[in-house]
């Protein structure tokens, strides 16, 4: 099957910056078929710190195992991704294998083996070989550098099924002499059987803080980027996200209005970059976003956006361009989430289907179908007059899903 | 679009019995489109007591909430059902159609309000005409009769978009001059747009049973038949299976072996009717069964197996006739439930592929994707030594899903 590219991409890639003390390398390894890059080494200026968010997944991946129990050190001096084999669900074997690839790394790079982190992403259940990836770190050391390029290079390699790299960047002005700058890549939600859905980013940034200022911060964001996105509700064995500063030689110290700046422009990253995974959802011929307002709690709103964004007989809907709101009430009643239904009022982009539970669909049912035929969707709920909102994306749920995973054959 | 006939129908539809005591009649009241039956009246002799169990819901039709509202009193004289709309998120008007619909019932059988019930099933947030069922009411009386034939006529008329009428009956042997009998319709699951997953079943039988020996029991039963189905993840806003049983003139007094048999006739008869609508399940073209055991207990078993029941990444790996059994280790792992990976196995019919954590695939590969082209599958899932199992039934996820249910406008 040819796999096109998302008519959801972004027309253009944004250009990423280069920030002192990282380097980058990507080659092939053989994991991947055809000589395709699926081996990416990023090295870090030592005692730069890191923060990451791991998949709750029960079944985890060796990678997710082993970051997590290294964590709570918080630096960070590699990481180590490969493409094409999860290295999931293959006990004792899978960790042993994680462990040479780590000892390997560490031993060529004179690093602690704790400030080393790995991601892997494929096929679960198959033995990783590791031999491959470790005949290959002569090489990826050799080639490390430090240029925009290096990090397309890298949004690439770390592809499975993806149809199009994902990669954002922003950058804070400090003074004449410095800018302190946020790479990110990520990866996810192109699959083709026996695939499974991985979602990885890596973020970089310069910017000098603390951990203190920066963990909550951090876990808050991702709660509203990338766990308020979703493609077709099955949980990933190999989800992470990590934000790594780079220690700076002359600490500076910030203002809390730059301090500001920094997580505003981190959460415009995350953002972007979780979007960018949905734009690339299995199938997916519209990106839609879901407001929910009003809930007692951000708690119940989320639930109820997850539920309408996850519920197959609203993504089919919209794949159809149809204002069947029917659907969205039946989401909205099966989370266990106690509304009012006299108080629900529904918008597709400016215009009211639904007013305090009173429907108002025919009034502009041409207009709302004619928005609905649109690739970019906004739908607001608004359930009552509490205080809890969120926002959710997701995809529509087309035939091209099916397709992506049912006519492949492991 | 055609929607055909599912190829997972039954080849021979099972005769209905005669139940003294129950009388039906179906007509059409235009609700539906070009004459087809949509409007179902049954009566029963006084007294007659009724069990049931209703969708949860939060957003749940007027019926719903009428039923639930009288089902204390534990007595039913009449039903009354109509296809074609579902009468949910009606608000006042809804409510006060159904009580019009009642109050009009009532008068002309005299019977009391509070021992009539209604099913509604069709459209959501639609107003329901309900003069056109009041007109049809004194038609519907008339036509009152008691066969085997009507019981099919009535399975035909509670259809929406099923692709064939749900029955089953099964026969309790009692005595050379009497045999008790259950007799069982149901709908649900072929579905288009606009219309809302909805699952109805009536059963009903001339057993003379007492309220505190089966109100539980009939909850258990519907715990491990209705809801241990799932066609997609999406929970209706009309679900109701009600249980009755009609007054017999000589009571008799009945041994616990003959009770013990009702039972197990009763779960083989909701058995069946949950399987019939999971194999009308909307573009199945199989028919899946889920094993799990050796969990801590029956609800993290229940969880597991509707986890993998739901994925859209399994079932669609099922379509496809693709042993991917990562996709089971990715559902296992996201429901929250601890399990050890190393001791889960997993069998595909008599075929191991995973054996207390170690893969087997390639040792029966042949005969395991020989055996995912068949029409009904099982699964097996050992997860440990704990005493929790359950059985749940799905089908696959094909294009046909998305056809039925983007392909329609509203």
């Amino acid at each position: 099957m040819i796999i096109k590219t998302s008519p959801l991409a972004p027309k253009k890639l944004k250009k990423l910056y280069k920030i002192d003390g990282v380097s980058i390398s990507s080659v092939s390894c053989g994991i991947k078929k055809n000589f395709k890059d699926d081996l990416v080494l990023i090295k870090f200026n030592s005692q730069s710190r890191i923060y990451g968010v791991f998949t709750n997944s029960k079944t985890p991946g060796a990678p997710i195992i082993w970051n997590k129990s290294i964590i709570k050190n918080g630096k960070v001096s590699a990481l180590i991704i490969n493409s094409g084999n999860a290295n999931v669900f293959n006990g004792k074997k899978g960790e042993e294998a994680l462990k040479k690839i780590i000892k390997a790394l560490s031993l060529k790079l004179s690093i602690n083996e704790k400030e080393i982190y790995m991601a892997s992403t494929g096929v679960i259940g198959e033995p990783l070989d590791y031999k491959k990836i470790i005949g290959q770190i002569p090489l990826l050391i050799k080639n490390l550098n430090n240029t925009p390029e290096s990090w397309l290079k890298a949004a690439n390699a770390i592809r499975t099924t993806d149809t199009f790299p994902k990669l954002h960047s922003e950058k804070i002005k400090f003074d004449k002499k410095e800018n302190f700058y946020i790479n990110g890549i990520a990866k996810g939600s192109g699959m083709i059987a026996p695939n499974m859905a991985t979602m990885l980013s890596f973020i970089v940034s310069n910017i000098p803080l603390e951990k203190n200022e920066t963990k909550k911060k951090f876990e808050y964001i991702v709660e509203k980027t990338f766990n308020s996105i979703t493609v077709d509700s099955d949980t990933s064995t190999s989800d992470m996200v990590l934000l790594i500063l780079v220690k700076n030689k002359n600490r500076k110290s910030l203002g809390p209005l730059k301090k500001k700046e920094f997580f505003d422009k981190l959460t415009n990253l995350m953002t972007n970059l979780a979007h960018q995974i949905v734009k690339d959802g299995e199938g997916a011929s519209k990106f839609i976003k879901i407001s929910v307002d009003g809930a007692q709690n951000y708690k119940d709103a989320k639930s109820l956006g997850m539920s309408i964004a996850n519920s197959p007989l609203f993504k089919t809907a919209m794949a159809g361009s149809d204002s069947n709101w029917g659907r969205i009430i039946m989401a909205l009643g099966k989370t266990g989430v106690v509304i009012d239904n006299s108080k629900i009022s529904i918008k597709f982009g400016k215009f009211f289907i639904l007013n305090t539970g009173q429907s108002l669909l025919l009034k502009n049912l041409k207009k709302i179908n004619n928005y609905l035929k649109r690739k970019e969707i906004e739908i607001s709920v608004i359930v009552g007059k509490g205080s809890g909102s969120c926002s959710v994306w997701t995809c529509d749920l087309t035939k091209n899903y099916i397709s992506i995973n049912t006519d492949y054959r492991s």
